[in-house]
């Protein structure tokens, strides 16, 4: 037999065009929908004394779809939503984009003026709002009102009720004109006729960033991302159907990581938290058989001072993983932690550090360093490269030299809102940059080291403050690190590590403290790492929990340049 | 506070393109490149003595695919593969469409004729053949060089080799002038840069329906369609990262359910097996550690006969579900079975009869009455519908009145290939047509009933064959029956038997038995339903081994009209 090479090829096989029967858009919206076919009487939300089916749900989202549009809320309109994770935050991430619009989570920790910026950036037409931070909606309209002057026009307050809280703040809030949620769902059509977005590249949901020093950018997420992240979240946590979901991570951030709308696709139940304790952790875990939650580490810390679980508990972490110590003693207590990286402008975490079974009998520290990496690619992300941000050439896979981390494909958002210029810096190159600075090991796992702009030049050298910052972890006695850049006389700059201390001590003791935190480093690190200055106190934090760098930065700066003599 | 209705939306929130950055286009493609990077070491593929790695079976697809492109094969063009589960098989599944080509997994049942007019029809400009396979594929091309002439461009013929067949086979191939297939690897780069396609829609396989009457149908499907239900098959089943499939479904049915597909997004381990026997199943199982496996229900009847499992194991058939003593006998040795339904059209099973908690503890004949039913859709298909097919309207969800199952989203196949008027009717009115016949119950959840031209007019009465099947499948003395329409004087058509029983009986006991079937069949069913007619021996089936109705409705008629004497 002899190939004929150069054959044309028919063209019949991709000649077939889409149809109203083999083309939908991608939208999770289609998973509430089944759930609600498939498990109709099964728990979706639980929250307190308030048990919703997925009937429930799905008959409330449509109302709340139905109530939207009856108010010409659609296509191109922004939803924003204050609240903490009660069910109507759950409800209005299928009810808004089920009229069309676009919801807007906003983080509850915000102050009245950035509340007040987002929702004049995003225009938000309808405010639904926590009945316990109405006073903050208010104050914040207040704001853009004056800015504004005649031109404002005042959003929709819809003001969401909770029997947790004290019916005051309720009463107050009816009584200055905003809509009870549950009035505003009674005037719409349960059976609302919801249809996919024509195009499943539209918008589905709009977070801002918590910048610390710009104005935040407002990240927009489309339809076909959050289908395609909902699946892969619950896909690399080995998520199974019926999963039951503890509420511990605030649904607004990146919301919530996509697994609102995963627990729709696996018909699995989500535990609500008003407010997290440790407590209500354990009788979540103990009462109503929670399978995954996900934690920040300061959550997992408090964890340890329980007892034991009754089964083993998925948990989930992102961007820093607990130090080893941490790590042990959690999964003795039956913790299986799984370390996941991610930005808002990837849906929340879109790395997870896979774990291998080989990797099970290795020595805890081992274990831990292998932990403490961000690892690969999540299904939904197609690239994932550590580069030379000039070249764009990846760095060698070797564990050591450093780049920029850069995302590419499905998990990467739409772009920020009215930002071109933020858009096209972000995208510069056909990568969404980071801003991270990272390594590859030679596995291919990648490993965060830094923001850009947290690294400190000594002596011309760099040195990543998260390294000094994760030897610092394993110092027994501290609680909490963050290292800066603080002005050094000879070396241009050298690190001052700013501690809090899980036992606090008296001013000859941090003389003390402090000599032993630096021979600590001393044996565990190059000489021009080790910090020449330390400080004790708490630290400041973000609305987000972040530590704030920049205020650190400038308390670093009002001490002074770190002189000779101090040697 | 007052609502402004009417507000102009701001277009703002949608006005984000696409760039390299943010999208890229759906491919299973994607999983082979992560499992390669997460799991390059873990066994991808085992066949006997033969085991590849991750990073093993990425290397070969890509020396495949550029293999493939070195001899022009790229978009628009097809290669057929005519094997069992054997690697080569699974590697054209990446291999192929890597290098932007179309997969055709040819029914190795299938007799020359029958090959010859599929290769014909999609022009394949490649042929894999298994060795044991050579003589078919030579004698197939035989019949088209003999139809076409000197228009015939004889395809490049490639020889899979397998070390567990004897050589002999082999050395026949290469004397002819085929390829080895490892040889004709060895041409490609191990390095090879596959792309995604530019358009997720382009196709990636075609599979041929096993039509008994008409010609075969050449169903098309699409990168997009085979990312989303490679993901969707996957979860419907809970099947975790790093789960070991047995493959007893052939690969060439449907691209085996996408689970070829799902294995590589999994990481998990594909366990071939050249021939299907008991022995092997139990052996993978043991040895092994096979956690899911397909199996139609003549294998399921075999397993009763061997030892316990040593733990559970997960089993999916489709189409029909066992029979209740079956299903019993098979859960007390510790398989889990799923129960699904579909098409080639639908990307093999797309509906699911998803299990509920609370089935658990009924009494077994109502599990097994719930298990029977054809259940809801998965999650990559969006419509699933019984529809009165004149109108389109959606039967009552009363259990009992009869429509035509139709389908519609992103799990229908794209088409079929050059066949502008089936496809026309496949798709009237928006949807898949199925051309079974079914009932949807109050619960939702839908239950086949019939192909629409296997429903059995008695007195102008439906008898849907396939009920009384279920029934005479309850008779513990019945292996295998099918039941067809046979001529009658006086109802114009009743019922007629084909049954195998499990231990053969002679000629006098056969009308003892047939008694004792109507029997049984009166005391469970209507009277005009009740089998008229009932003959023993082997039911013919057709290469996929489904039992040709066609065959049997042909002795029906042979046996002439039933007259009223024998009643």
């Amino acid at each position: 037999m002899v190939m004929v090479s150069g054959a044309q090829p028919q063209r019949d096989i991709d000649d077939l065009p889409k149809n109203e029967a083999n083309y939908t858009a991608l939208t999770p919206l289609w998973f509430l929908d089944r759930a609600a076919l498939v498990h109709p009487n099964r728990a979706s939300v639980i929250h307190g004394p308030v048990r919703f089916t997925w009937a429930d749900t799905y008959r409330r989202c449509r109302q709340l779809a139905s109530a939207l549009s009856r108010r010409s809320i659609g296509p191109g309109c922004t939803v924003a939503v204050i609240a903490p994770n009660v069910p109507a935050m759950y409800e209005a991430h299928f009810g808004v984009p089920m009229a069309g619009a676009v919801v807007n989570a906003v983080n509850i920790r915000l102050n009245a003026s950035t509340i007040a910026f987002l929702l004049d950036h995003c225009d938000a037409q309808v405010v639904m709002v926590d009945q316990e931070f109405f006073s903050l909606a208010e104050e914040s309209l207040k704001i853009i009102a004056e800015k504004r002057k005649s031109s404002f026009k005042p959003p929709l307050l819809v003001v969401i009720g909770d029997p947790i809280c004290h019916p005051e703040s309720l009463q107050e809030a009816l009584q200055k004109g905003a809509i009870e949620y549950e009035k505003f769902l009674e005037t719409g059509d349960p059976k609302f006729e919801w249809k996919p977005p024509s195009d499943e590249w539209q918008s589905i949901a709009l977070g801002y960033t918590s910048g610390t020093t710009k104005s935040p950018k407002g990240v927009v997420l489309h339809h076909r991302g959050a289908y395609l992240m909902a699946l892969s979240v619950a896909m690399v946590w080995n998520m199974n159907e019926g999963a039951i979901y503890l509420w511990t991570l605030p649904m607004f951030h990146c919301n919530g990581w996509c697994y609102t709308w995963s627990l729709a696709a696996l018909g699995g139940t989500n535990i609500c938290l008003r407010q997290v304790s440790t407590r209500a952790i354990y009788s979540a875990i103990a009462e109503q058989g929670v399978t995954h939650f996900c934690a920040a580490p300061v959550v997992l810390n408090n964890l340890l001072n329980a007892l034991p679980l009754p089964r083993p508990v998925h948990v989930m972490v992102a961007g820093a993983a607990p130090p080893p110590s941490l790590l042990a003693d959690l999964s003795t207590r039956g913790f299986i932690v799984t370390h996941t990286y991610g930005l808002s402008e990837t849906y929340g975490p879109s790395t997870i550090c896979a774990w291998k079974p080989e990797w099970n009998n290795l020595p805890l520290d081992q274990r831990a360093g292998l932990h403490a990496r961000q690892g690969v690619r999540y299904i939904a992300l197609e690239g994932l490269e550590v580069v030379d941000p000039k070249t764009m050439a990846p760095v060698p896979a070797d564990g050591t030299t450093l780049g920029e981390i850069v995302f590419r494909g499905n998990a990467v958002m739409k772009g920020y809102l009215k930002n071109p210029s933020a858009n096209a810096e972000a995208f510069a190159n056909g990568w969404y940059h980071s801003g991270d600075l990272g390594v590859k090991h030679p596995d291919g796992y990648i490993e965060v080291k830094d923001r850009s702009k947290d690294i400190i030049i000594s002596g011309g050298e760099n040195i990543s403050s998260l390294e000094v910052e994760k030897t610092l972890y394993m110092h027994p006695a501290i609680l909490e690190t963050s290292v800066v850049a603080r002005a050094d006389e000879r070396w241009g700059e050298s690190p001052c590590a700013f501690v809090t201390l899980k036992e606090s001590v008296d001013g000859s003791d941090e003389a003390a403290m402090a000599e032993d935190i630096m021979r600590f480093c001393r044996e565990r690190m190059p000489g021009y790492w080790v910090p020449k200055s330390v400080v004790f106190g708490p630290l400041p934090k973000t609305a987000t929990g972040k530590i704030r760098k920049e205020e650190l930065r400038k308390q670093a700066k009002e001490l002074g340049p770190v002189r000779e003599s101090r040697l």
